[in-house]
């Protein structure tokens, strides 16, 4: 990517173009500030963060349900029908797409229509802003590592008062399309309660099975915790809502589960995928079943960090 | 209130009732399976939560915004304009409305129309399904301990397949309204994130300034921590989003500082509610001013909890 040709990064929506609306040229998401590189399918940078991606039919393993999007990363040397032949890397935008996940980051997403060979033939539709609510890791059939995110419809993307005071320039400078997508707050992390997770919540009166913190978030010792789905719900994970499939976690040990920063053995154990090392045994009551297959399919997902285990 | 005339409680939407739904009087509420109280204002208990509230305007400091409603807890003894005239207690179904908060169940929420001492002249609206977002203790003028809470219409309840396998029934029975409420998934917590948010946390390269846990997410070593506005965001706190009002916090500290079990002193010491006792310095670098109206503002929110500092 060339930095001559492209316009500062910004997040948030367009200043002036609706969701669905229609371009007949790639360069025309130049000239309207929805995609800041001519001729390119991603816009961002490693630490930045991605700010827009266009789609154009590259990977096989794209999936569009309209309101999630299963994105695969960049690389790998896909041949001519989108597979890889070759592992992908978790760096430059690729690495991007974390910080996305990591802060909420909102992506502009526009989908080129009438694909053919990798080309958009009938234009292109800008589809609104998307967040980065998972990713992951898995061997392709042909063996090769391919990262994947999906992303979902930011309708939580909400309006909000720009700050007024002069405070703001305190620290770093901000531009004015910075200061547009300002006024946007976006959700980083959205925690989702079934049925199912609360009763293995009560199960263990909310202490973490991972690290026993009972969390304390009343003076009449009412504790907060987390349900945690071991085979990620949703698709393409399309793990199920049961109580052998979540775990009850406090929000910390939650967020490293759900990065595959914590990974459990089939004896079930609780291992750092970073050091590889076994931390402990997960803590599990014996009218709890974990299902076996749970924790084999978030290691599989998580293939890049659990080659040791 | 007397559990004779109750139906079992359930959380989530009425099973035959349309949002926007008028209902001619209380006891038609009942019979839709609305509220499950004949002529009560509140549904719910202290363990179990509150499933639905019917309002009629008896509290003064009540405010209605459509999507955001600030309802005042029950007791206190209010006098004929609705002013509270003795402290009130977070027991029974306001104790109850913390078990709404902890784990993101939904309130069947119905405002009463043309109220006129305390009744509804015009009949019941059920308005939809709303989250407690906030709740927060203060002083009122005239000296009384008074306990509020945010509701936030939830447009994120969603739509979810419920669970298919017998698992369910391992632990405890599932009633059928438990079961058709269980095709939602109410969200649990939702972290925003602000642009001066982003830029405090990279100030503190996502180390937690209570407990200085740097939260590791990938194996590059990116870390991930939240935004907590001291003066919290949003009515009728009406915090800025300014860096001055922002700390940057790991998600266990962050629970527990925006349940007000964590509180900061004005000279920025850490002090943990329940035991009064001071934790240690919140760590601040010299280029992050912390105002300090922000911290007396949050410590006025927990009055009840900050009596000793």
């Amino acid at each position: 990517m060339s930095p001559s040709k492209s316009k500062p990064i910004y997040f948030g929506p367009p200043p002036n173009v609706m969701e669905g609306a229609w371009f007949s040229r790639h360069d025309d998401l130049y000239a309207a500030d929805v995609h800041r590189f001519r001729g390119q399918g991603i816009s961002g940078t490693s630490h930045q963060g991605v700010d827009s991606i266009v789609a154009s039919g590259g990977y096989a393993a794209d999936e569009d349900y309209g309101d999630v999007i299963i994105y695969t990363a960049q690389g790998g040397s896909p041949d001519q029908d989108g597979h890889i032949t070759a592992d992908q890397q978790l760096t430059d935008v690729n690495e991007g797409m974390l910080v996305n996940y990591r802060e909420g980051l909102p992506i502009r997403y526009v989908r080129g229509l009438g694909i053919k060979r990798r080309k958009a033939t009938k234009g292109y539709e800008y589809r609104g802003l998307y967040l980065v609510e998972d990713y992951w890791s898995v061997r392709t059939d042909r063996g090769f590592l391919m990262w994947q995110f999906r992303l979902t419809k930011s309708s939580a993307v909400e309006p909000w008062e720009p700050s007024k005071s002069g405070d703001a320039a305190e620290i770093r400078p901000v531009t004015p399309l910075e200061k547009a997508a300002a006024k946007y707050v976006s959700v980083q992390r959205r925690v989702r309660n079934t049925a199912e997770a609360r009763a293995v919540k009560n199960l263990y009166r909310n202490v973490c099975q991972m690290c026993s913190i009972p969390l304390v978030v009343d003076a009449d010792g009412g504790r907060y915790s987390e349900g945690a789905h071991i085979h990620a719900l949703g698709r393409p994970h399309n793990g199920e809502d049961v109580r052998s499939n979540i775990l009850c976690l406090c929000p910390n040990c939650h967020v490293l589960f759900d990065s595959g920063m914590r990974l459990i053995t089939d004896d079930l154990k609780v291992v750092d995928a970073f050091t590889q090392k076994v931390l402990g045994e997960l803590h599990v009551l014996p009218e709890h079943r974990i299902d076996p297959t749970c924790v084999q399919q978030h290691r599989s997902r998580w293939a890049a960090r659990a080659q040791g285990i």
